[in-house]
């Protein structure tokens, strides 16, 4: 840190926290999103959808700002949330949509406003949303299908997008989506899914076997019309 | 976004951004440190050593900032920046001896700072730093000597290592730093610096040699005392 003589130029901005939680049920891969309606009717705005967000409060961590506002917001609690990148566009608040939007809000709806993004990805059955009286509605969203979003909201879902396949490529994230027990098809859907791309299915098996933590078991599927396929296990990294 | 009431508690925050420069020169992992004189003769501490960083100035975006307070500090230029982490903690800077030095420079030492980390890989033979007036020394230290620094600045290093290690693993990143053809000891030479641990040769080279970049040459090295090693070169990632 130079401490030095930009404290005449900075000023001092706003910094907020935006949860991207995503939701998997087996066929989709979805986002929480809430919807939240403008109480002053004079608006062009009435409605906007966002991620659950909102300002840090004084002496709050990030980390604890982030589970205060999802839990605030959605209801969603004990889901574990991995920062993955601040944004710091200059811009990022400054449309007029949005402006029209803060007025209604904010004390200083001018001032910057710097986010630190956090995802997570949870199994969908696991964790059902109630969003608060603020957030008239929490959904699941099809990540594929999102639509127009509140401030830079689509690009930070976007480069949470890409922070959690990387993740699934490095650190095999998605074997906690699956059950105990799966099948590499069951596998490969998840990660199809996932990279939004088809697999080839040769190549996928001789990339994941090569995986120390997958353990095949000697047990086969039960109760399926085809011939039933080997089962899997994952030892979970320490 | 929830844009709602906690404007009262919230209190705006100044943000700077941290550059962590790590150099490598073919036998050491380094990085780049600025040393400051307080020239307040009253203080007891009259140098810290520390990452070059500062405040952000108004309308610049994040990494634009880290662009512009390397250069500053240290005269390094046209190295790529990569954010990794933001530190939030609130007490990052409320310490004793941070106080007094803040108390020094800044308008508001009392102010809460939200710093975001940038790092970035580099070959130290082509990086001199220079270091600016107020930077009154820009060096290059072992990471694994590395003195008492100011702020966190011993944590975001340590978060900085933890992310260059895994983006070694993930994404060969490492590659770079070694001459346009190399062997492959000269490759887990490189490993073993970054990831601070011997590598067992048989599955380092069964390992490396399953990345689809890595290509054998039809050559092998010239002018070596003992029997002359096969030479590879790397095929970038588009």
């Amino acid at each position: 840190m130079k401490v030095n003589n930009n404290d005449a130029e900075s000023s001092a901005v706003d910094v907020s926290v935006d949860c991207v939680v995503f939701g998997f049920d087996d066929r989709k891969l979805k986002v929480l999103l809430i919807e939240q309606r403008n109480p002053d009717r004079s608006t062009r705005m009435k409605v906007q959808t966002a991620l659950p967000g909102d300002l840090l409060i004084k002496d709050e961590s990030l980390d604890d700002a982030a589970k205060r506002v999802l839990k605030e917001l959605t209801s969603l609690e004990g889901i574990y949330l991995k920062q993955f990148f601040t944004f710091g566009d200059p811009a990022r608040v400054k449309g007029l949509k949005d402006q029209e939007w803060l007025r209604v809000f904010r004390n200083h709806p001018e001032r910057r406003v710097i986010t630190v993004g956090y995802y997570s990805l949870v199994n969908m059955e696991d964790y059902k949303p109630r969003p608060s009286s603020f957030a008239g509605k929490a959904r699941w969203v099809d990540v594929y299908e999102i639509p127009s979003l509140a401030f830079d909201h689509n690009a930070i879902l976007s480069t949470a997008i890409d922070a959690l396949r990387h993740e699934l490529l490095a650190d095999n994230i998605g074997f906690e989506l699956l059950p105990e027990k799966f099948t590499l098809s069951q596998l490969q859907h998840l990660y199809e899914i996932i990279l939004d791309r088809k697999l080839d299915k040769r190549n996928f098996r001789k990339n994941v076997l090569k995986n120390e933590h997958l353990t095949p078991l000697a047990e086969k599927q039960k109760g399926v019309l085809h011939k039933p396929a080997q089962l899997y296990q994952f030892k979970r990294k320490k």
